[in-house]
């Protein structure tokens, strides 16, 4: 079946379960021919009503009746914290349309390759799925159909995804604006994701909370805000990230203080030539990271 | 004297240095009966030759003439690395002209406070500033006119400033586009730079130093990018100004590394409450820091 034909189900409709009804609504739905409907449930209403409202959603339902919409969607987005989402795909199991595709957010990973052969129905393909976008908003109000437009988006494939299944997943993130898609295991995906993602949250908020007062916006030049735009977290989530991926996580903030050791004791050291060394080092390695939009500028 | 009728030498026509000259000549020397020149000072030629091209220098000269530019200014912007700002001063102290105004970009103002005494003459005014912004974006090619715009400048003013030399100043830097202007002391601000400016670089060069592999940005969604723009950096200048702040500087290395550790213990312990509680302390913390451009938005 076409992407504009199959019926979507949002469970969570936030930031980001609002931006991919959005997308799916203006990138796939709009379409001539479309047949396709976006179908959204969340614990609370307001955001419903909204999406209903700006027709974006065809229909909508609470917690009470999601298990009436899930037997209708054959593709489910589930846009809950990583535990809450594996409690989600527990308790509604058996409401799944046989032969669905169901895919998460979550920004961890490991936890889901473990606990998922036990959850899933055989007919059900469940995909691990990263889309990279982020940001200090949060909920519907500010979901918007371009959040996703030139962002990373990671796919864990597991031995049971059928590759229809995963084709159909690259187009339908590719349609929603994602550019580039890279294919990984759980365990790498949590390794570099605790670097890129994870380690740079702990280290802007413990900046910010190591700031002896509030009144410095005065003596900034960029750089503080720029470190610290993420520190304007959502503790809940952050804190079950940071937790289910604490080996990975811990590894590499032992990485990062040895750095920093190292740069304090050639400061202390007066040690020019070493301080140079490392600064060169970082100069020349970021140059070479390029841009996360690399694939997309070349 | 007005602004538009004075005499500006700018010594080293590199970012900063250029876009002081272009500002100048943009802002207040296009006024309806400016009689105001802009002199332009640098060791090697090929920017000189750029700012007499596009009418932003009326005259130029290099470190061999330098000595000709400097008794025919009434305001000198010094934009050397800090130690040469120093040496330029010991060296040419005797042609600057009398009652002239002098003032520096340094990074680093307790060198200047302690040093300045003995090299300068009594008829010549320096204040310290540190007009705040940069990038890592160097030379007088990516120089321009807007460069300051809604930025933050920082005078530190001495005992010997005349008000009215402090007061040109003040109106100057604003014509340039400054928006914020903070008066403190040498100390405060090395204090204070030592944490927005110094460690934000410190934990950015260690965190790309700590990257074990240049793959990683299809792995990124923004943070790592944000936390990482300014490694890009300029070893030299940047070695010379950590090691001239360093007992300030580590002192906020120090603070830093606690709040590091207490992360790294909370989540090795999976204490989410404790974890939580530091979260939210450094959302609420960075939103009542506001933006750098706070005073402008308000």
């Amino acid at each position: 079946m076409k992407l504009n034909q199959l019926t979507y189900g949002i469970v969570g409709l936030g930031i980001m379960g609002g931006s991919f009804a959005k997308a799916i609504r203006q990138n796939i739905l709009c379409q001539n021919g479309s047949t396709g409907k976006v179908y959204a449930c969340n614990r609370s209403t307001a955001c419903l009503d909204m999406a209903m409202k700006e027709g974006v959603a065809d229909k909508v339902f609470t917690s009470d009746n999601v298990s009436k919409m899930l037997p209708e969607c054959d593709v489910v987005f589930v846009c809950l914290y990583p535990h809450a989402t594996l409690d989600f795909l527990r308790e509604h199991r058996d409401e799944f349309k046989s032969g669905a595709v169901v895919t998460d957010i979550s920004g961890v990973k490991g936890i889901f390759e473990k606990q998922l052969p036990s959850i899933l129905r055989p007919d059900v393909d469940f995909i691990i799925g990263h889309p990279m976008a982020g940001g200090e908003k949060e909920g519907y109000a500010n979901s918007k159909a371009s959040f996703f437009v030139e962002h990373n988006y990671i796919l864990c494939p597991i031995e049971s995804n059928k590759e229809d299944n995963l084709e159909m997943m690259r187009s339908l993130v590719t349609a929603m604006g994602f550019t580039r898609i890279t294919e990984t295991t759980c365990d790498i995906h949590d390794y570099k994701i605790g670097f890129t993602s994870q380690l740079c949250h702990v280290i802007a908020c413990a900046l910010v909370d190591s700031a002896e007062d509030e009144e410095i916006t005065a003596f900034g030049g960029g750089s503080f805000e720029d470190l610290t735009r993420i520190a304007m977290i959502n503790a809940p989530l952050w804190s079950e990230l940071f937790i289910s991926n604490k080996e990975k996580l811990c590894e590499h903030i032992k990485q990062f203080r040895a750095y920093l050791d190292a740069f304090d004791n050639s400061i202390k050291a007066e040690d020019s030539e070493q301080l140079q060394a490392l600064l060169n080092l970082s100069r020349e390695k970021r140059l070479k990271m390029g841009s996360i939009r690399t694939s997309v500028k070349k």
